[in-house]
């Protein structure tokens, strides 16, 4: 059964892949399980038909059948589960490897969206410039902590695994802050991880909904 | 093989039971595993030792055997699939119990620890007054659309599950704030958590290490 995943009609990063459909598109890519793309405008996001999918009202979600979820990583462990590629399949490393899943969403992502929101939200606020400090330093401990266990090694334990994926699309929303680069082992760490194929396809089919909505 | 886990060995709340580590003990709690604790003192966090356990120098571990494991929500999952009583046996509902332990620390964590960093690394700022309003209203915008969801369920899906373990664990971060109360069908879902057995015992596992240290 071909699973249906929600986007946004209109990309808010032009194409950059930041937005989460991007997570489960590149977990679909190295499953090799085709899928397919419902986009979604951001009037219809907070409309009840998307809230009955998404009580957040974001992107994505997840269609298979009767089932409905939404959370990228939920998602993206779902489909690691019932699919080989992602998961090792010792249940030790396994267990390993969805550890670091939720340490990319629950240690690493919270200082980096803080970051995001001050910008988007604070950014002509007075204690703007003074406040942006401390919020990357917390950004730049985890870092370091993180390269730190990186250490000279690929992946984060072993293999690849969705324990990676999900690592570098949370590293990769720090694009252009210059924090990453600061972390030459990380900045490394992400680009092996957009060097894979999966990776370069999930990226040409979400760049292909902004370049098709610019042209359109 | 019994599990050991990591705690503080002086609670930064008093025993209130906010420490990860009380959702882990929930979790063995509600399947019946019993567990060993080592504390941990606030500089011991920080060296190779326990660093080795947890890259990022926090509390819970969790070790079994040969396996080591960190992050709540992992640690929790991983019991959750190993024993019987905290997720589901249909695979469809399985996946959406999963998705409400993202759901909880992805989605409703961040904004409420965003709050309480605030309140220890910024209070002293010239712009803390002005701040804390907004970071409250995201606050308020989460647990709008999941009181939404919650309806006048019992749980978040029919039968209680690890999601709402990690749900209730952090919405009871917001004690003291007087948000949660502004929700009174989020309060009472909270309440209803608080009144399983296993919460019992775990909350008073965490607070006899509390009042041991204090009167030691």
């Amino acid at each position: 059964m071909t699973p249906t995943i929600t986007a946004f009609e209109r990309s808010p990063d032009r194409g950059r892949g930041q937005a989460r459909d991007m997570r489960v598109r590149w977990a679909l890519e190295e499953v090799g399980q085709s899928y397919d793309v419902r986009l979604v405008s951001f009037p219809e996001l907070k409309k009840p038909a998307h809230r009955a999918l998404h009580p957040f009202g974001q992107i994505p979600t997840y269609e298979e059948g009767d089932l409905v979820l939404f959370e990228s990583g939920a998602i993206v462990l779902h489909v690691a589960e019932r699919h080989a590629g992602l998961l090792p399949d010792d249940a030790n490393a396994r267990a390993r490897a969805i550890t670091w899943m939720f340490a990319a969403l629950s240690t690493l992502e919270p200082p980096i969206v803080d970051r995001e929101i001050a910008r988007l939200v604070e950014r002509d606020e007075p204690w703007f410039a003074q406040r942006m400090p401390i919020v990357e330093d917390r950004i730049r401990g985890r870092l370091g902590e993180l390269s730190v266990r990186l250490g000279d090694a690929g992946w984060l334990d072993d293999a690849f695994s969705a324990g990676d994926l999900m690592m570098v699309m949370v590293l990769r929303r720090l694009n252009g802050s210059g924090l990453l680069e600061e972390y030459p082992s990380l900045a490394a760490y992400v680009a092996r991880g957009e060097a894979r194929p999966a990776f370069k396809r999930a990226f040409a089919a979400q760049l292909a909904v902004f370049t098709a909505a610019s042209t359109g």
